[in-house]
Protein backbone atom coordinates (compact mmCIF):
# COMPACT_ATOMS: atom_id res chain seq x y z
CA UNK A 1 0.00 0.00 0.00
CA UNK A 2 2.59 2.63 0.73
CA UNK A 3 4.02 1.71 -2.09
CA UNK A 4 0.97 2.86 -4.29
CA UNK A 5 1.79 6.27 -2.63
CA UNK A 6 5.13 6.42 -3.15
CA UNK A 7 4.45 6.05 -6.47
CA UNK A 8 1.51 8.12 -6.95
CA UNK A 9 3.88 10.97 -4.90
CA UNK A 10 6.21 10.54 -7.54
CA UNK A 11 4.19 11.36 -10.34
CA UNK A 12 2.69 13.97 -8.22
CA UNK A 13 5.42 15.82 -8.22
CA UNK A 14 6.20 15.31 -12.25
CA UNK A 15 3.30 17.38 -12.47
CA UNK A 16 4.52 20.15 -13.79
CA UNK A 17 6.38 18.36 -16.33
CA UNK A 18 3.56 15.94 -17.81
CA UNK A 19 1.59 19.70 -18.16
CA UNK A 20 3.82 21.26 -20.52
CA UNK A 21 3.99 18.33 -22.69
CA UNK A 22 2.23 19.49 -25.98
CA UNK A 23 -0.35 17.25 -27.40
CA UNK A 24 -0.79 13.94 -25.96
CA UNK A 25 2.11 11.83 -26.74
CA UNK A 26 1.27 8.89 -24.30
CA UNK A 27 -2.02 6.92 -23.78
CA UNK A 28 -4.06 8.40 -21.77
CA UNK A 29 -6.15 7.14 -19.02
CA UNK A 30 -9.80 8.16 -19.27
CA UNK A 31 -11.21 10.24 -16.62
CA UNK A 32 -13.08 6.93 -14.23
CA UNK A 33 -16.86 8.20 -14.58
CA UNK A 34 -19.19 6.80 -12.00
CA UNK A 35 -16.11 5.65 -9.84
CA UNK A 36 -18.63 6.92 -6.47
CA UNK A 37 -20.94 4.34 -7.45
CA UNK A 38 -18.48 0.97 -7.33
CA UNK A 39 -17.35 -0.99 -4.69
CA UNK A 40 -15.80 0.73 -1.84
CA UNK A 41 -12.86 -1.20 -1.24
CA UNK A 42 -11.00 0.26 1.91
CA UNK A 43 -9.90 2.99 3.58
CA UNK A 44 -6.77 4.91 5.32
CA UNK A 45 -5.70 8.07 6.87
CA UNK A 46 -2.35 9.46 6.44
CA UNK A 47 -1.82 11.76 9.15
CA UNK A 48 0.82 14.51 9.77
CA UNK A 49 4.52 12.90 10.75
CA UNK A 50 3.88 10.11 7.53
CA UNK A 51 6.74 10.48 5.11
CA UNK A 52 4.10 10.54 2.26
CA UNK A 53 2.12 12.84 4.72
CA UNK A 54 3.13 16.28 1.98
CA UNK A 55 1.40 14.23 -0.85
CA UNK A 56 -1.15 12.25 0.71
CA UNK A 57 -1.67 13.29 3.75
CA UNK A 58 -5.61 12.74 4.67
CA UNK A 59 -8.01 10.17 3.82
CA UNK A 60 -8.08 7.56 1.15
CA UNK A 61 -10.81 5.39 -0.17
CA UNK A 62 -10.47 2.61 -2.55
CA UNK A 63 -12.77 1.78 -5.25
CA UNK A 64 -13.01 -1.17 -7.31
CA UNK A 65 -15.54 -1.66 -10.82
CA UNK A 66 -17.07 -4.82 -10.99
CA UNK A 67 -14.12 -6.09 -13.09
CA UNK A 68 -11.67 -4.78 -10.93
CA UNK A 69 -13.51 -7.20 -8.03
CA UNK A 70 -12.81 -10.07 -10.27
CA UNK A 71 -9.31 -9.18 -10.10
CA UNK A 72 -9.04 -8.20 -6.38
CA UNK A 73 -11.04 -12.49 -6.01
CA UNK A 74 -8.86 -14.26 -8.46
CA UNK A 75 -5.57 -12.39 -9.03
CA UNK A 76 -5.60 -11.34 -12.59
CA UNK A 77 -7.60 -7.91 -13.60
CA UNK A 78 -9.35 -8.32 -17.31
CA UNK A 79 -9.44 -5.51 -19.68
CA UNK A 80 -11.51 -3.15 -18.51
CA UNK A 81 -10.90 -3.01 -14.77
CA UNK A 82 -10.38 -0.10 -13.01
CA UNK A 83 -8.90 0.90 -9.44
CA UNK A 84 -9.53 4.49 -8.02
CA UNK A 85 -7.45 6.20 -5.34
CA UNK A 86 -9.92 9.14 -3.93
CA UNK A 87 -8.04 11.07 -1.61
CA UNK A 88 -9.96 13.60 0.53
CA UNK A 89 -8.77 16.47 2.85
CA UNK A 90 -8.60 14.94 6.82
CA UNK A 91 -10.51 17.90 8.87
CA UNK A 92 -9.74 16.88 12.50
CA UNK A 93 -11.49 18.57 15.75
CA UNK A 94 -13.42 17.17 19.12
CA UNK A 95 -11.17 14.21 18.94
CA UNK A 96 -12.62 13.12 15.54
CA UNK A 97 -11.64 13.04 11.64
CA UNK A 98 -13.96 14.07 9.22
CA UNK A 99 -13.63 14.06 5.39
CA UNK A 100 -12.81 17.61 3.50
CA UNK A 101 -11.89 18.96 0.34
CA UNK A 102 -11.16 16.48 -2.26
CA UNK A 103 -7.24 16.61 -3.12
CA UNK A 104 -6.56 13.83 -5.62
CA UNK A 105 -8.81 10.87 -7.61
CA UNK A 106 -5.62 8.25 -8.79
CA UNK A 107 -6.25 6.05 -11.20
CA UNK A 108 -4.70 2.27 -12.81
CA UNK A 109 -7.03 1.11 -15.63
CA UNK A 110 -6.45 -2.33 -17.23
CA UNK A 111 -5.92 -2.34 -21.26
CA UNK A 112 -3.33 -5.01 -22.00
CA UNK A 113 -2.96 -3.25 -25.74
CA UNK A 114 -2.76 0.27 -24.80
CA UNK A 115 -1.14 0.28 -21.75
CA UNK A 116 1.38 -2.76 -22.69
CA UNK A 117 4.54 -0.68 -22.00
CA UNK A 118 3.29 -0.72 -18.77
CA UNK A 119 2.10 -4.22 -17.53
CA UNK A 120 -1.29 -3.47 -18.86
CA UNK A 121 -1.83 -0.80 -16.35
CA UNK A 122 -2.61 3.00 -17.55
CA UNK A 123 -2.03 5.27 -14.59
CA UNK A 124 -2.84 8.77 -14.17
CA UNK A 125 -4.04 11.43 -11.24
CA UNK A 126 -6.68 14.57 -11.38
CA UNK A 127 -5.96 16.90 -8.77
CA UNK A 128 -8.74 17.78 -7.06
CA UNK A 129 -10.75 15.03 -8.80
CA UNK A 130 -11.21 17.82 -11.78
CA UNK A 131 -10.96 15.51 -15.31
CA UNK A 132 -8.72 17.91 -17.36
CA UNK A 133 -6.30 17.98 -14.38
CA UNK A 134 -3.88 15.25 -15.41
CA UNK A 135 -1.33 15.07 -12.73
CA UNK A 136 0.63 11.78 -14.39
CA UNK A 137 0.19 11.55 -17.80
CA UNK A 138 3.63 10.77 -20.09
CA UNK A 139 5.27 9.99 -16.67
CA UNK A 140 3.49 6.92 -16.00
CA UNK A 141 6.46 4.41 -16.73
CA UNK A 142 8.87 5.95 -14.83
CA UNK A 143 6.66 7.94 -11.99
CA UNK A 144 4.52 4.59 -11.28
CA UNK A 145 5.28 1.79 -13.33
CA UNK A 146 8.84 0.77 -12.53
CA UNK A 147 7.65 0.29 -8.66
CA UNK A 148 4.72 -1.32 -9.35
CA UNK A 149 6.71 -3.97 -11.38
CA UNK A 150 7.45 -5.91 -8.53
CA UNK A 151 4.30 -6.78 -7.79
CA UNK A 152 3.76 -8.40 -11.10
CA UNK A 153 2.94 -11.83 -9.28
CA UNK A 154 0.11 -9.67 -8.09
CA UNK A 155 -1.04 -8.22 -11.49
CA UNK A 156 0.84 -5.00 -10.40
CA UNK A 157 -1.50 -4.38 -8.09
CA UNK A 158 -0.80 -3.88 -4.08
CA UNK A 159 -3.56 -2.88 -2.11
CA UNK A 160 -5.50 -5.87 -1.15
CA UNK A 161 -9.15 -5.88 0.14
CA UNK A 162 -10.22 -6.77 3.65
CA UNK A 163 -10.34 -9.60 5.34
CA UNK A 164 -12.96 -11.89 4.92
CA UNK A 165 -14.77 -9.04 2.22
CA UNK B 1 -23.85 12.85 13.14
CA UNK B 2 -22.61 12.88 16.63
CA UNK B 3 -26.48 12.29 17.20
CA UNK B 4 -26.58 9.13 15.84
CA UNK B 5 -23.59 7.98 17.85
CA UNK B 6 -25.59 9.05 20.89
CA UNK B 7 -28.81 7.05 19.95
CA UNK B 8 -26.78 4.09 18.98
CA UNK B 9 -24.34 4.39 22.04
CA UNK B 10 -27.38 4.41 23.91
CA UNK B 11 -29.32 1.27 22.09
CA UNK B 12 -25.77 -0.35 22.45
CA UNK B 13 -25.66 -0.59 25.76
CA UNK B 14 -29.48 -1.84 26.21
CA UNK B 15 -28.21 -4.76 24.42
CA UNK B 16 -28.23 -6.86 27.31
CA UNK B 17 -31.68 -6.00 28.17
CA UNK B 18 -32.92 -6.73 24.41
CA UNK B 19 -30.51 -10.01 24.38
CA UNK B 20 -32.60 -11.08 27.51
CA UNK B 21 -36.39 -11.02 25.74
CA UNK B 22 -37.76 -13.91 24.83
CA UNK B 23 -39.22 -14.30 21.51
CA UNK B 24 -39.27 -10.87 19.64
CA UNK B 25 -41.92 -8.57 20.29
CA UNK B 26 -41.37 -5.69 18.32
CA UNK B 27 -41.11 -5.34 14.61
CA UNK B 28 -37.46 -6.89 13.66
CA UNK B 29 -35.12 -4.89 11.48
CA UNK B 30 -33.61 -7.39 8.09
CA UNK B 31 -29.57 -7.82 8.69
CA UNK B 32 -28.44 -5.33 5.65
CA UNK B 33 -27.61 -8.18 2.91
CA UNK B 34 -25.53 -6.71 0.25
CA UNK B 35 -24.53 -3.67 1.83
CA UNK B 36 -21.30 -3.76 0.92
CA UNK B 37 -22.13 -3.27 -2.60
CA UNK B 38 -24.22 -0.17 -1.76
CA UNK B 39 -23.13 3.36 -2.56
CA UNK B 40 -20.26 4.31 -0.23
CA UNK B 41 -21.50 7.40 1.31
CA UNK B 42 -19.25 8.91 3.76
CA UNK B 43 -16.57 8.02 6.60
CA UNK B 44 -15.58 9.56 9.91
CA UNK B 45 -13.08 8.31 12.52
CA UNK B 46 -13.38 8.43 16.15
CA UNK B 47 -10.60 9.14 18.31
CA UNK B 48 -9.41 8.06 22.22
CA UNK B 49 -11.19 11.37 24.15
CA UNK B 50 -14.14 11.20 22.05
CA UNK B 51 -17.32 11.64 24.69
CA UNK B 52 -18.54 8.39 22.01
CA UNK B 53 -15.29 7.06 22.19
CA UNK B 54 -16.18 4.03 24.09
CA UNK B 55 -18.87 2.58 22.28
CA UNK B 56 -18.05 4.57 18.72
CA UNK B 57 -14.50 4.65 18.52
CA UNK B 58 -12.67 3.75 14.77
CA UNK B 59 -13.70 4.39 11.39
CA UNK B 60 -17.32 4.35 10.54
CA UNK B 61 -18.50 4.22 7.09
CA UNK B 62 -21.66 4.90 5.89
CA UNK B 63 -23.57 3.52 3.39
CA UNK B 64 -27.23 3.50 1.31
CA UNK B 65 -28.92 1.96 -0.65
CA UNK B 66 -30.10 3.12 -3.79
CA UNK B 67 -33.69 4.30 -2.34
CA UNK B 68 -32.15 5.33 0.44
CA UNK B 69 -29.78 7.52 -2.48
CA UNK B 70 -33.54 9.05 -3.52
CA UNK B 71 -34.00 10.07 0.05
CA UNK B 72 -30.40 11.80 0.44
CA UNK B 73 -31.30 13.59 -2.81
CA UNK B 74 -34.88 14.52 -2.22
CA UNK B 75 -35.46 14.97 1.60
CA UNK B 76 -38.03 12.20 1.79
CA UNK B 77 -36.70 8.36 2.02
CA UNK B 78 -39.39 5.80 0.59
CA UNK B 79 -40.19 2.27 1.72
CA UNK B 80 -36.88 0.18 1.43
CA UNK B 81 -34.65 2.76 1.75
CA UNK B 82 -31.70 1.18 4.39
CA UNK B 83 -28.37 3.17 5.63
CA UNK B 84 -25.83 1.38 6.93
CA UNK B 85 -23.20 2.29 9.76
CA UNK B 86 -20.48 0.15 9.31
CA UNK B 87 -17.83 0.57 12.56
CA UNK B 88 -14.40 -1.34 12.12
CA UNK B 89 -11.71 -0.81 14.36
CA UNK B 90 -8.87 1.71 13.86
CA UNK B 91 -5.34 0.39 14.03
CA UNK B 92 -2.77 3.45 14.29
CA UNK B 93 0.96 3.19 13.57
CA UNK B 94 3.58 4.92 11.93
CA UNK B 95 1.51 8.08 11.40
CA UNK B 96 -1.06 6.43 9.01
CA UNK B 97 -4.77 4.73 10.65
CA UNK B 98 -6.00 1.62 8.69
CA UNK B 99 -8.87 -0.78 9.41
CA UNK B 100 -8.99 -3.45 11.41
CA UNK B 101 -12.04 -6.07 12.56
CA UNK B 102 -15.64 -4.55 12.12
CA UNK B 103 -17.33 -4.26 16.05
CA UNK B 104 -21.03 -3.23 14.20
CA UNK B 105 -23.31 -2.73 11.96
CA UNK B 106 -25.81 -0.07 12.45
CA UNK B 107 -28.90 -0.22 10.30
CA UNK B 108 -32.09 2.66 9.86
CA UNK B 109 -34.67 0.72 7.30
CA UNK B 110 -37.42 2.42 6.12
CA UNK B 111 -40.91 0.92 6.23
CA UNK B 112 -43.95 3.23 7.41
CA UNK B 113 -46.31 0.75 8.04
CA UNK B 114 -43.78 -1.99 10.11
CA UNK B 115 -42.47 0.54 11.82
CA UNK B 116 -44.58 3.13 12.44
CA UNK B 117 -44.08 3.69 15.83
CA UNK B 118 -40.71 5.23 15.44
CA UNK B 119 -41.11 7.22 12.73
CA UNK B 120 -41.35 4.85 9.49
CA UNK B 121 -37.46 3.58 10.20
CA UNK B 122 -36.66 0.55 12.18
CA UNK B 123 -33.22 0.81 14.00
CA UNK B 124 -30.68 -2.35 14.58
CA UNK B 125 -27.37 -2.50 15.27
CA UNK B 126 -25.44 -6.01 14.61
CA UNK B 127 -23.08 -6.69 16.82
CA UNK B 128 -19.62 -7.79 15.29
CA UNK B 129 -21.63 -7.78 11.78
CA UNK B 130 -23.07 -10.91 13.43
CA UNK B 131 -26.51 -10.69 12.00
CA UNK B 132 -27.48 -13.27 15.02
CA UNK B 133 -26.34 -10.59 17.21
CA UNK B 134 -28.75 -7.61 17.51
CA UNK B 135 -27.79 -4.81 20.21
CA UNK B 136 -30.88 -2.69 19.74
CA UNK B 137 -33.63 -5.01 19.69
CA UNK B 138 -36.81 -4.17 21.51
CA UNK B 139 -35.46 -1.25 22.53
CA UNK B 140 -35.33 1.06 19.09
CA UNK B 141 -37.88 3.45 20.24
CA UNK B 142 -36.35 4.90 23.91
CA UNK B 143 -32.83 4.05 22.43
CA UNK B 144 -33.10 5.66 19.23
CA UNK B 145 -36.41 7.43 17.86
CA UNK B 146 -36.19 9.74 20.63
CA UNK B 147 -33.59 11.39 19.30
CA UNK B 148 -33.94 10.60 15.77
CA UNK B 149 -37.36 12.37 16.56
CA UNK B 150 -35.70 15.87 16.45
CA UNK B 151 -34.84 15.37 13.03
CA UNK B 152 -38.59 14.79 11.26
CA UNK B 153 -38.31 17.53 8.57
CA UNK B 154 -35.21 15.47 7.14
CA UNK B 155 -37.36 12.67 7.74
CA UNK B 156 -35.48 11.25 11.04
CA UNK B 157 -32.17 10.96 9.14
CA UNK B 158 -29.04 13.27 10.23
CA UNK B 159 -26.33 12.21 7.99
CA UNK B 160 -25.61 13.45 4.54
CA UNK B 161 -23.29 12.92 2.12
CA UNK B 162 -20.33 15.27 1.06
CA UNK B 163 -21.33 17.96 -0.73
CA UNK B 164 -21.66 18.06 -4.81
CA UNK B 165 -21.65 14.17 -4.47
Amino acid sequence: MRTIFAVLGLAFGLSALASDAAPAAFPEVPYPSGYRDWRHVKTMLIEDGHPLYASFGGIHHLYANPKAMKGYAGGRFPDGAVIVFDLLDAQAGGNAITEGARKIVGVMHKDSKKYAATGGWGFEGFAGGDPQKRAVGAAAASACFDCHAAQKAHDYVFSTPRGGE
